[in-house]
């Protein structure tokens, strides 16, 4: 069983319980290495006890239009495998010692063991998509990891760059985000019986979440307090990312704006305190619910048109989680 | 065309010429990318002078039954891009700020990027093998990754190791050299009208050409001169890496052996000297001599039940071409 969910979370990964064990199964059995050297790294690696979203997702939007196969839980193991992978390469990135409280690989073992082993992690995900049998979704997978690798190298080319497009944003937060979310439900559609329309409208719903599920995310960095955030406030700006509320203020405020000074001296936490100060004073939080909002209801709305039952239930429930997540 | 091949390396790659400038193409047209970031990028990382072995291999082995398709310049422009992606992410586990004598990924722009842009570039290989629309490959090309990633991590957790077996080395250099020239020449068979059988031959082919590669690599380092290898000869020593030649030496003088005070204390100019003439004056270099000799002529023995033709001569050659290379 995944471990940690809370009574929420269990209710709308009920229909899938039984495959989310399995795919925990597969998850653990790959640290069973024949290479003696990876097994230590392996075990660390995939114990880690995120709340398995997007491999929830597959197994969800699989059983929309459900056929008797493995093929969704060997992809949603791929997902998952593939989302650890990432994490490895970014806490390697960001020089980020610990995640969730644990050591990262990086921390643990080097940047140079974490920057093979995430390459490891990469392929045998990769594999795992390749057992499905079908060349359709092993394309998509592979597209969405040059999707992830070009968001962060977009964002980390323009850290400290005050001066940022809203349409540039929502750009990067696809590629970094919303497209794992997107293939995640959009592959599980392929291996079922849906026809062509309802794969769209699953890639569609995975897509809108995923986007939600980021601007929640860069608003919690504003608003979370810092023992739920397990970060400190005001994380993104003290290492020069623009997220959407900063280019918010931006926009709103070009003359009188912290933000240019911030990011000429980050050191300085007056500057910080300000801007933080500005966002939440203005109607920049509201807007940001209603875009949240926006993005939730697409994804309602675009399963709608899909057959009604318990998956579907949850689906529409994970889009009402996250949105209230936001509040 | 490729830049740079001497004369011997173009009558190899004769009957490929015209293939092969269209893989060139290929990995030009990647770096005009729709992200303005990365172009700079990817010009530096595609601009570099190799001699293209691997995809000529893949070129070759799907010359020898071949049907029209363009499925094999995908494939081989798949293969040298996963080596190019490779040898970013080695440049950066490795602190090397040159290669070839031009800066490096990681030396130039920084190792957060090399990684990022890394993953981006075996993303896109992959990308470019799914498009051969053949699963089989894909599935692979996947595997591959998978033992290069796994060759690399082996090694590095055996640096500065006195004590390690023969088995131990070959299965090391299989993952990290020789499992992508396997790959190679056993995917362009796949992608051509061969049978199983002769699939077979040019994935053995491929394989011991590979592992020949690398002991010639190996038995250089020692043997080489500076200027020719580019780098200071002894660099695996020195960098805590034990091959084929001190693998023996260990093997043959456990008693009276500098290895372990060498790797000990890796400054002490005076071990490594000692070990480099304890080599050159055993037999351990033609018993290096003929382990690659064995490798050669086994590769050229799986040629043997081939259709003849101007394709397999050219395999043959480059088989004596890698034999010569180590004297």
């Amino acid at each position: 069983m995944v471990q940690g969910l809370d009574t929420r979370a269990l209710a709308i990964y009920s229909p899938i319980l039984d495959q989310l064990s399995q795919v925990e199964e597969r998850l653990r059995d790959l640290a069973d290495s024949s290479i003696p050297e990876l097994v230590p790294l392996l075990e660390h690696a995939l114990s880690h006890g995120g709340k398995r979203v997007r491999p929830a997702l597959t197994l969800l939007a699989s059983n929309i239009c459900p056929q008797e196969s493995e093929s969704p839980i060997k992809m949603a193991t791929g997902v998952e495998l593939l989302h650890l992978a990432t994490l490895i390469h970014d806490d390697t990135v960001d020089d980020a010692d610990t995640r969730r409280g644990q050591a990262s690989v990086s921390g643990r073992w080097g940047k140079e063991v974490a920057v093979l082993l995430g390459d490891y992690l990469f392929a045998t995900s990769a594999t795992l998509v390749c057992d499905t049998g079908n060349l359709r979704v092993v394309r998509r997978f592979a597209e969405t990891i040059m999707e992830l690798a070009s968001g962060e190298l977009i964002e980390y080319f323009n850290t400290f760059n005050p001066q940022q497009e809203l349409d540039r944003y929502y750009d990067r937060i696809y590629r970094k985000t919303a497209s794992l979310f997107r293939t995640a439900s959009e592959t599980g559609a392929v291996l079922s019986a849906a026809s062509e329309w309802q794969i769209q409208a699953l890639s569609s719903y995975g897509y809108n979440i995923g986007m939600a599920f980021q601007v929640v995310d860069d608003l919690l960095d504003i608003l979370g307090d810092e023992a739920e955030l397990g970060k400190p406030v005001g994380n993104d700006l003290r290492q020069g990312v623009l997220t959407l509320p900063s280019i918010m203020l931006m926009q709103r405020y070009p003359e009188d704006n912290p933000i240019p000074e911030l990011f000429r001296k980050p050191e300085l936490n007056g500057e910080l305190e300000r801007t933080l100060d500005m966002v939440k004073n203005s109607t920049i939080v509201p807007d940001c619910y209603a875009i949240i909002r926006d993005y939730c209801d697409e994804a309602i709305s675009a399963l709608n048109t899909l057959p009604a039952g318990k998956s579907r239930d949850s689906l529409e429930s994970m889009a009402a989680y996250v949105r209230e997540r936001s509040r």
